[in-house]
This record gives structure tokens, sequence and C-alpha cells, in this order.
């Protein structure tokens, strides 16, 4: 007795819309993974022709069980559908589905295309007339339907008819501009589908320029609907579109939706939720935003004393969903019990045993917090936060000291006046009574200069003397680079991802002004960590 | 015709339940100040007595045209409202209006106070009566309505008829948990009302756990409340509160509510409402939400090549309202989905004249496309995009050529044992037939070292002959950091924002494996532009 409901996912697409997104295929095709984890329907991967990152995308697009979709628009007046450049570019994708969008506002007929409003009808038409004859899903994103039904609805609906006649499986009606309010969306889709669009055929696109992207679509459901278009996040143009991350909770965990609708995402997609978000925000290098529903670091935290001392006896009283079902974790701050009981747990689960009562609980939770004020961030660090903890509780062994390091980047001309960059490390290491010299330069097979911090990083694992079989198979895998406040008084947080031969992953962290600094002290980090994981005793 | 509409702050104490927010009680004066200069009607400014910043803060509270407001809790059962020491300390604050939040849902009162229902009515009725034998406005926040209500409809009246019984001017329902969707909010809004309490004695407060805060209110006003309560930013515990910077906008530029409301927010009030949001995230040290309805930076930008052309002809075509109206500006970035015409239109914005049929601009736009495929992002980087173009036009002037530079950054012990690291830079510049050689450390006034690129950015300015007049006053102001790709490929792009001392800012981009090469590359920009603009001819 359930309808099912469809995701259209466009973070490839119109969240590559945001200001200063630009993903490369390899993002695009890791995103596309993950979004077929979470169980969307529709994956648009972005507009072939229009942009060579969407080609090579969708030339060596990822196996998805979600339906891969190209974005393109109506064919122009003047030519056929099968003559038009820009429409064959997206055909040439060789996508399952394709999405066309279109205009249904005479304003926008007029001011933008510049054509009249039969020509307008008739490359609708004839658009989703050559997707359905090439044996294609048909899509149609009615562009600025809300203003334009406002404006004028019998054209609104009459370029609706058009797609739905000429064969397009879903009419998705789009608030291009944002600024439809959710009473006026829930009504204007059911005078749509009074007028003879089934909702089952119709789909819903919001942007969240006043704040109501995810309202809007919810309000479209229930006069109806049964697509939903969004992003991961709520990237998107201006302030972006719907966000996924937002609805998929709601639309599974709440009544009405609940009990009314089912999706294509499971209970293990939804746990997923969260890992996916902070994935996402992780390859375009931004800070989570903490506040966002559901999946933000903020999302189950509780501050206020009174709710604290309530969520302690029972965490209905001041939480909606459990932060569990969407891989979220509940967040009680630190001063209190709860906060040594969850450090306790922490702890335990990296192998680490400490006493109930043990004082030591109280200092490291108080380094934590004023370390993570000087910039540091341990969450996305674990390994660091092992070590902090091993110290303050005494039990950190002393492999080795740095004595000195150097580095140098150097850009000159070589002999054949090319323009070369060179960098170049030396560390002194003191092991016991001995003082190691390292020296390294940081060319990759190709003769490629790869920088000051993968100079140092080399140097470092060079010559450790008796731990050198520990290190030899360690990589720097990833690297990142956050500035925790602007302006000239700028910190530099460097978090660095180390693996081994066994494919085993670990993360660690440095804070200074000096970035190189930073990235030494994270490396730093990544070998200690090493050597206590794999039990060495210090020389 | 129209009715009041009472809009209700409560950044300084819902607001400070945001994960890291603390606000000094200087802070705490200044956004009173800014949410006076707003046009808001009530300022909550805290819990006097339990924390005592607020306790400070209303102590010497400045001057509003607002009502300052206490909060505070219900009186707690076995003892009179006179005697309840927790609401004296409320009362001391000496504010012509209180607001106390006391329980209306059954689970809460046993769960959380562990009283009978009776008693919790009393507490509520006594602590409203005390409130206005003291000649103070009485507000009564109605904790857990929502939830209450659903649960034992009758017993949530009562409360609420307790409270207006008393003589409660204003009766707030809230959605503590933040779990209740809008068509709730809507329907049980019209049940209150239908149920004797009349709607201008109804105010509505909502948390933005499901991304519906904003549209929740909205579906309250609809409904019949006549004051809403919310926060700057949406800033509050957990996902925040509705958003007073998204509300006011909506509520006064868009129907039905800008032809049935008035409030006390005037034009220039509005107009003020982008500097007021930013000054919040400066006073916090956050770096504003570039997606934030009305007052973001991306939203009035048009990225997507086709909205940013029909911009061009007539803005009204992908914009809801006009960005000036809140204090806002339209942003057309440069992005490889920009066409011709976007290009044209930003060129001549920068003095940059282009004839439409130029074959530079196609050139421009292949070069972009193909920087960016690099990893450059030239939407955050005017001055770097604006020297490409003029370079492709032929329009570039050849000011100096970079023989070499090197970079040195070194960690060691000093004379005194203790550890520091000292960064240098070496830079060798060609102008004209003149070699210039340049060495500078990177320390600042403390003696601290601010890293390599630092040192660079000093070396550079140091001695540039001819042109040493138009650099002094330049300073590096920001520097952001991004890797564009996972991994030992990495590709670093460092965006540099610089300034003068006339307040001219801007930004430049560079990118290399090398983060010490894409910084110089990005420093080498700022200085050139600045040559370019200054109208420097070259030596």
């Amino acid at each position: 007795m359930t309808d099912r409901l469809y995701l259209y996912d466009t973070t490839l697409r119109d969240g590559q819309q945001t200001q200063g997104v630009q993903f490369s295929s390899a993002e695009k095709a890791e995103i596309a993974q993950m979004l077929d984890q979470l169980g969307v329907d529709y994956i648009e991967g972005g507009w072939p022709g229009a942009n060579p990152t969407d080609s090579d995308f969708f030339a060596s697009a990822p196996t998805t069980r979600a339906t891969m979709t190209a974005f393109g628009m109506t064919k122009r007046a003047g030519r056929s559908a099968e003559n038009d450049d820009v429409l064959a570019a997206v055909m040439d994708a060789g996508t399952p589905a394709v999405c066309l969008v279109g205009k249904t506002h005479p304003f926008h007929v007029r001011e933008a295309l510049g054509i009249t409003l039969d020509e307008n009808l008739q490359n609708i038409s004839a658009s989703v007339a050559h997707l359905v004859a090439s044996g294609r899903e048909a899509l149609f994103d009615a562009e600025h339907f809300f203003d334009g039904y406002a404006d004028d609805p019998d054209y609104a609906l009459s370029c609706l008819r058009a797609a739905l006649t000429s064969g397009a499986r879903w009419i998705v009606l789009c608030d291009t501009n944002g600024g439809t309010l959710p009473a006026q969306v829930g009504r204007i889709v059911q005078e749509v589908i009074a007028a003879g669009i089934p909702g089952d055929r119709l789909g819903i696109h919001c942007h969240d320029d006043t704040g109501n992207a995810v309202a809007c679509t919810l309000a479209a459901v229930e006069a109806g609907v049964r697509q939903i278009q969004g992003t991961l996040n709520g990237l998107g143009e201006r302030c972006g579109n719907a966000s996924l991350t937002t609805l998929i909770p709601t639309l599974l965990l709440k009544e009405p939706y609940r009990s009314i609708l089912r999706t294509g995402v499971s209970g293990e997609g939804l746990g997923a939720l969260t890992r996916i978000s902070r994935r996402l925000d992780e390859i375009l290098n931004r800070a989570p935003l903490r506040a966002a529903p559901y999946v933000g670091a903020s999302a189950f935290a509780h501050k206020a004393g009174l709710h604290a001392s309530a969520i302690l006896k029972n965490p209905a009283t001041y939480e909606h969903v459990e932060p569990e079902v969407v891989g979220n974790a509940r967040v009680i701050p630190m001063s209190n019990q709860a906060g040594q009981s969850n450090l306790r747990a922490r702890l335990a689960e990296a192998g680490i045993i400490v006493e109930r009562d043990d004082p030591a609980l109280a200092r490291i939770l108080d380094l934590v917090k004023s370390r993570e004020d000087d910039g540091y961030a341990y969450d996305g660090a674990q390994a660091s936060f092992e070590l902090l903890a091993l110290t303050e509780l005494g039990r950190m062994k002393k492999f080795f000291e740095i004595d000195r390091y150097r580095v140098t980047v150097e850009r000159r001309k070589n002999a054949l006046g090319r323009r070369i960059t060179v960098s170049e490390a030396v560390v002194v290491v003191r092991i016991g009574d001995e003082r190691m010299l390292s020296v390294s330069e940081s060319m990759d097979e190709e003769g490629q200069d790869r920088g000051p911090v993968n100079a140092l990083s080399r140097a470092l694992a060079k010559d450790l003397g008796p731990y050198q079989s520990h290190i030899e198979d360690m990589q720097l895998v990833d690297f990142r680079v956050r500035i925790t406040a602007g302006g000239t008084d700028a910190v530099t947080r460097v978090i660095i991802d180390s693996a081994d031969g066994q494919g085993n992953r670990w993360s660690t962290v440095g804070v200074s002004h000096n970035i190189v600094d930073a990235s030494f002290e994270a490396l730093v980090d990544a070998i200690r960590w090493k050597l206590i994981r794999d039990g060495v005793t210090p020389a």
C-alpha cells in the first residue's frame, strides 16, 4: 500500500554549479559510487559536450545500479533534433536516460531564447520524441515552472503536456530561481495533477534561496510528485539545491512519509549517510557544516546543561531520531561525567584500557580541548589522538628524537635553460646515543618535483636505524591542508594519511604557522604510531 | 488592513548554545546594538544567574528600542515563585520583559522534572502571575509543545491556558527537539487557535533538525501566530534555531506576507542585513556560509553559462529578489561553464574592453578551461584571471622576470637550547638589464616564524627597483590552500588575497605539485596585477 518515491541525484551536475566546486573525472567516479551505495535511483553525471570533464566522466563512468543520466537542453529552433550538435553531444554519452531542460515561462522564451511560444513547444516535443526514438528514458526539466505557472498557467501546462505526450517518463517541475514558498509549491503541484499530469510522472527540483528547498520538496511530495531531485550536502547553484542528505532521513524515518512511501535506500545505505556526507566535504576540502541536519557534528550535540542532564536519563528527551540510524553520534560536552565515559570508550576501541577513575582522563579531555582551540582536529586524526592519550597516561615510548631538519625549495634554470624546481630535505635524528643524518630530494619517477613535504617524508624514512624494517613499507597516501584562521594570523593545519604494505591506513595531524613545520609534526606522529602499533621496543 | 508581526531574537541566549560559541559581555552588547539597528522587537539577552557572562551583560546592557528580555524557567515545585532563587536571579536582571520556559509534555514532566502534571500546571500559573505582579511583560516558552500536543493534546493545551489566564502576553509554541514538520506545525497551530488561544498572543520557536526551521515558522505564521523567535545566521543548539536572517527578507519581500503583515524592520534595516550577518561571523571568527539565503556570498552568484548570459540581459531571469535590497551583490564568476558573453561582461567590469567577435575570447575560454582542469580556480582569483586575459589579448606588460628563488625552512635548537624554526627566502629578479637579489626571513613582531610563503612574499617585495613605491603598501592578508587530487598525485592550489594601503583587495591563484612554488606563482601575480592597476610603465 506504499508508493515508490524515486531519488534523482544531481550532485555531479547542478552540484558542480556551486561556486568554487569543480570535480575532476576521478572525483565524479568516486561520488557516483557513493551515491550508488546510498541507494539513489538516478545519477545525473553532467552535461556532456559543454564541459570536457563531463565528457571524460561519461566515457569511463563506473557501472552503477542507479540509472546513469546525461543532462542537456532541448534542441534549438530552426533545426531538427537530429541536427542539433549540442543535443548530439549529449546523446553521444550513451547513457540509458537523458534529462533535457526546457523553457515553460513565456518571459524566458522571449527574453532568453528570443523565439515564439509555439517554437518552444515544438522544441520540447521534438527533443523528447528524439530521445524516445533513440531508446532512451526521457526526462524533461521544466525550467522556471512555478514562476511560469504563476504568470501564464495555460502555457506552462501546455509545455508539460508537450513533453508528456512525446513520451517523457518524468516531467520535473523546477523552481529554478528558488523563490517559490512551500505553500505555493504544494498548491501548484495539486493543480498540475488536477490538470491531468499524473503524480507518478512528476518530479520536483528546488533551490534554497529562501531556505525552503527541503520544505518545498516535501510539500510537492505531499501533493503527489513521486520523484525528487537534489544533491548531497545541498550543493548547487547560488544557495544550493534541496539537500538529499537532509531529505532522505526525513522521508525514511518520519511520518507521514515513512508509512506511505518506499525508496531504494536501505537501512544500511541510511547508516552510511554521515560518512558519505563527510567524504564529499573531504573531496571538496571543505570543513563539514557542523549544524547540518542529521549528519552535522553538532546535530546531536547537547550543550545546554538542562538538555545534557536529561539526555543522560533518556536520549528521547532532546533527540527527534537516534543518531546511530544515520551513522552519526551523540555528543555531550566533555566537561561532564559523560565526556569521560565517552573518552574511555574511544580509547578502549583503540586498545588503550583506562580505569574509570583515572585522573588522566580529565587531563586528556582538557588537553584535547585546548589543542583544538589552537587549531588541532582529532576527529580526523585518530592516530595523533592516541599518541596524545598515551603520552598523558605515561605509556608513550621514546623511539627517537629529532635534532634538526632543513628543507630547501629552489627554482632556477637547469643546464638546458629550462625552469625547474628542486626540493631537498636534511633530517638529523637521535636514537639513543646515535645521531643519524639523512638527505633526500623529492623527484618522482618522471623526474618531477613533488615539493618540500615529500622530500621531508623521504628523508625522515630513509634512515631510522633499528626501526627501518618497520617503516620501509610506509607511504604518504594523502595530505590535506586547512588554514584555520584568516589573514596574517593564519594557522596551518595539516592532516596526513599514511598506509603500509598490509593496507592499514592511519591519520595524523600537525599545526603551525609554518606549513612545513605542521607537515613535519604530522609525519613524525605517523611514524611513531606505526612503531607503537607494531609493538616495537625502543632501542 | 495588515497585522503586526513581532520579531523575537534569541541569538544571545539560544544562539549561545551553538557548539563552540561563547559570547563575551562586550560582544553581546555589540550584537544587541546590531539587532536594534535591524529592527527586531525583543532581544533575549541570556539567562541571568545561570551564566556569569549573562548577568554581567544585563548589568550593563545597552539601551535599545527593542524590549530587553531575560530568560529563565518556571519556578520549581515545593516552593513559592517568590522564594525560588533561580527565578529571583532572573528577576534581578530588571528587564521590562521576562520569558520563562516550562514543560507542556507529560513525558518530560515525569521524566525530567519528576513531579505531577498538576504541580507543573501550578508552577506555570504561579510563575507567570509573579512576573505580572512585578510589572513585567510575561512570555511563556511552551517547551516540547508539538511533541506534547501529539501525545496528550488536552494536557498540552491546559498548560497554555494556565499561562494565558495568569496574564502572559505571549505563549510561545516551541518545537524544542526540531522534529516536527511544517505541515504538522501548521495544523497544530490552527487547532490551538481553534481551542481558544488567540493568534495575536501566540509565538513560534523552531529548530533546524530536519532543515525545516524556516518553513515551520512560516507555516505557523500562515496559521495565525504573530510572534516569531529566531537567531541571526540560524545559530542555536544542535542544528540551530530558525534563522531570522533568512526569515526577515522573506516576510518583508515576498507574498503573501508582504501584503498582510508589517514588522519593525525598515527598508534601511533590511539593507543592513548582509553586513550584520557577516559582522556576526567576524565576531565568532567563522567563515561566512557562502550558500546562506539572501546574505551568502554565493546567494546571487551565477555560475552556469546559460544563467550568466540571461542575467546579463535581465537579472530577473535568474534572481527571485534584487541583491541590493538585502545589502548583497550580484556575482558572475569565471568558470569553465561560462560563455563568451559572460566573459566579455566580466572583462568589461575590470576595465578590459574586448570586441564581440575578437578571436581571443575563444582562446581565453579554452585557456581557462584547460587551466581549471590542471587545478586552477578563477572563481575566487579574479586578478589572476585578468592577467591571463591581458596576456592572451597581447596587452600584458612585462615588468620583471624571476631568475631564481630559494626558500629554506630550518628547525633546530637555538643558542639557549630552545627549539626554533626559521624560514628564509632569496629571490633574484631581472628588470631590464638589471639583476636584483633580495633575501628575507619571516619573523613577525614577536620573533615568531611565519613560514616559507611569508618569507618569499617579503623577499619578493623587498627590492623591485623602479616599482618599489607601488608595492610598498602591499600586504598578504589571506592565504588558502587546497589539494585538488588525493594521494601522492596531489596538486596544490594556493589562493592569496592581497591588500594595499587604500583598502583595495585582490585575489590571485597558483598551482603546482610543490606548495611553495604554487604560492610563489600567486605572489608574483599579485604584484603584477597591482602594477597594471596602478598604470605603471615597465622600466
